[in-house]
């Protein structure tokens, strides 16, 4: 069976955005045990998709094609769709129930330009939409099954694996070979050394593919298997996966695909702690990703975004001669940043960070990139150094918060510094 | 003149990489006013390269492909080149060079597998790669010039803007069209609205193409303009901004391509205020935002991450007869919140946030996605509801956080409710 994935959009054409539904897809096909022959894209020009759309329907069996669906006229893809396969457009009954029961919670009424989202090429089954108005829809051009679906990341995503993988599966049908996903999380190593590490996997694992995939500041090892016994490839699976955990050792934070901060936010619920954060470099983005997950209000208390010496001095309770003397980028008034909001907050863990993330306010002494991390637990007060050499505020920060957090792991695995 | 960009390599078809080189390639063109029509991606095979590029040959008149020029034995874009335009490959002396200039200063030995980089197909011409061991080439398949590349996009950048673009606008010539890109930024108002306002922009100025993007939770009106004359397309754009901004109004935030913590920092800076935020469900998100700002820190103070009612009453001085009264989510919590964090920082305004991002947590009268907002200034304290009907705990934070900041900057402005 040979796939396609098309996207439209003259923002993708122009370079103003980056497809990534495209590897999205693909990823999820070749998990399926589906072959990607190729990529398109085309902009929102109806000459042009009319004939991406009949060349894909000549070559291949099913497509996926994302983008072009929205109410504004720039959005044409229905009807492109619709010449391609020598049809009309009409007015669809399940698409315009899609657009309605998205509109009715909202008690918003639908608009003339929403109205045009419910015309669907004759022929075409709707795919609904929980997540926004464009409805998607299957339609078969030549000899090809196409699947359009919305632009929108978020709303794609649902709907391609709720609605159209499993019918892809279906047309598969017997050929179907098993397939696991497996993805390895690190943190703290080059990408080189990981790959490095998994040398010799393929040899002594033949059903298993290793990919490494850098999602800054993380790696990822992901470990695809295809066989067609399901129970030794879930064997093959998890003997890798030992094999790799050896190999890599405590830089790995996740074997199930977790984020650095949920296995923290497990962790402090697994132990029955709290904690609180003192930030100045990172600015709030240790908080941010630690809110980000549901029930974090359990274990999480408080964190004082600290930027001004002032509100160190105020709110923390850090001692004016020690920024005096020291500044605020030192160990030591980490410490006292970490003590301090652990004591005003009665959490059982504070953490601290001060730094300097850029472009600006480097010196020899203390260049870009530097940061100090203070860790203050029942029984120890601790602090780190560290120098990053990214070119980026951003990059600077999430290393930082990246960082922070994977001292608070440690010291909640009671993890000694390698 | 149509050019077209395609990408080759495995990693890409299954979507382990994203291609971001195809978007960089197509911002180039289009901003020296080069039409591009297709983006087109296929692995490492040989027949689907071959058939690629016969196809692309026989359609467009430019085209830069990336990838497939390394060492390894997947690397077959060279081989697929020659047999697409008929012709042999053959040891390319400029080609050679390029990669004995690239090996001399590292005191290193030129490869068996380096040598295979140096083939080219016959006829074409080597573009020297000074940054790593993959020369590439141009190359004429069919109708079409080829100009192929490496796939690393530190390599390709450099070659693509010193020797491709300039022969690129050399083939152009006189048919040179000048462009201009206008974004205008909008937050608060449906996509369908936005565009609804948008009709009637190409009638009155064919020059100029409008294209609406959202980009979760702002929407970007894009302007496209192309023309023979520089002047007259600056006085079309800057029209049709006018136009834009007298029906949108105030839900434009910005129409240089800022974002919205740029534009708050800028307007900060203007009033010489500063600014301190008290957050509870947006959990460091605005101040995450506020800090990714360079020199953020001449007007941010403080924020405090209150989660716990405790962290509210202890460190921004809520009164517990205010939160056990009228409970966290409230109009006169975060009016108390967002004074408290004025006080005890100085700063110019507070500005405060207490909300239920869920999944969990709302009830009959609170449902999930309702958000008050509080904002105090040297003169007033006000606050603010909202209920969002989103259904993702981070798009509930994006939404409050980006609210938050939308009313600051309308209180910096001025500017009174809608």
């Amino acid at each position: 069976m040979i796939a396609e994935v098309l996207a439209t959009g003259d923002e993708i054409i122009t370079g103003s955005v980056t497809d990534t539904n495209s590897a999205y897809i693909s990823e999820k096909l070749e998990e399926t045990g589906i072959l990607v022959v190729r990529h398109c894209c085309a902009g929102d020009d109806m000459d042009t998709l009319v004939s991406l759309f009949k060349e894909t329907g000549s070559r291949a069996d099913i497509a996926v094609v994302t983008g072009g669906l929205g109410p504004t006229l720039d959005d044409i893809t229905s009807e492109a769709a619709a010449k391609a396969a020598g049809v009309a457009l009409f007015q669809d009954k399940a698409a315009l129930k899609s657009i309605e029961d998205y509109f009715k919670p909202k008690k918003r009424t639908i608009s003339e330009s929403n109205f045009k989202q419910a015309l669907l090429p004759e022929g075409a089954e709707c795919i609904p939409n929980p997540a926004g108005t464009a409805p998607g829809f299957v339609q078969t051009i030549g000899k090809c099954r196409f699947f359009f679906l919305p632009g929108v990341p978020l709303e794609m995503y649902s709907m391609f694996s709720e609605s159209v993988l499993p019918e892809i599966e279906q047309i598969h049908g017997n050929n179907r070979l098993f397939n696991r996903v497996k993805i390895i999380s690190v943190f703290g190593l080059p990408e080189s050394t990981v790959g490095e590490r998994l040398h010799g996997i393929t040899q002594d694992f033949p059903e298993i593919k290793p990919g490494l995939r850098a999602v800054f500041p993380e790696i990822h090892v992901k470990l695809y298997g295809r066989g067609k016994d399901s129970r030794y490839l879930d064997e093959c699976i998890e003997q890798a996966t030992e094999r790799i955990l050896k190999k890599i050792g405590k830089n790995v934070f996740s074997v199930d695909g977790n984020s650095m901060q949920a296995e923290v936010g497990k962790l402090l619920n697994e132990k029955k702690s709290t904690i609180a954060i003192a930030e100045s470099c990172t600015g709030g983005l240790i908080s941010h990703w630690l809110t980000n997950v549901p029930g974090s209000s359990t274990y999480f208390h408080f964190s004082g975004v600290t930027y001004s010496n002032q509100a160190k001095i105020n709110v923390l309770g850090v001692t004016s001669e020690t920024i005096n003397e020291y500044g605020a980028v030192h160990e030591k008034t980490v410490k006292e940043m970490a003590d301090g909001v652990r004591r005003i907050t009665g959490a059982t863990y504070g953490l601290a960070t001060s730094g300097i993330a850029g472009p600006t306010g480097g010196t020899e002494d203390k260049p870009v990139g530097t940061v100090c991390i203070g860790i203050a637990s029942p029984d120890s007060i601790k602090s780190f150094s560290y120098c990053f050499t990214f070119d980026s505020r951003i990059k600077n920060k999430e290393i930082f918060a990246m960082t922070a957090l994977e001292i608070l792991r440690r010291e909640l695995l009671g993890i000694t510094e390698d």
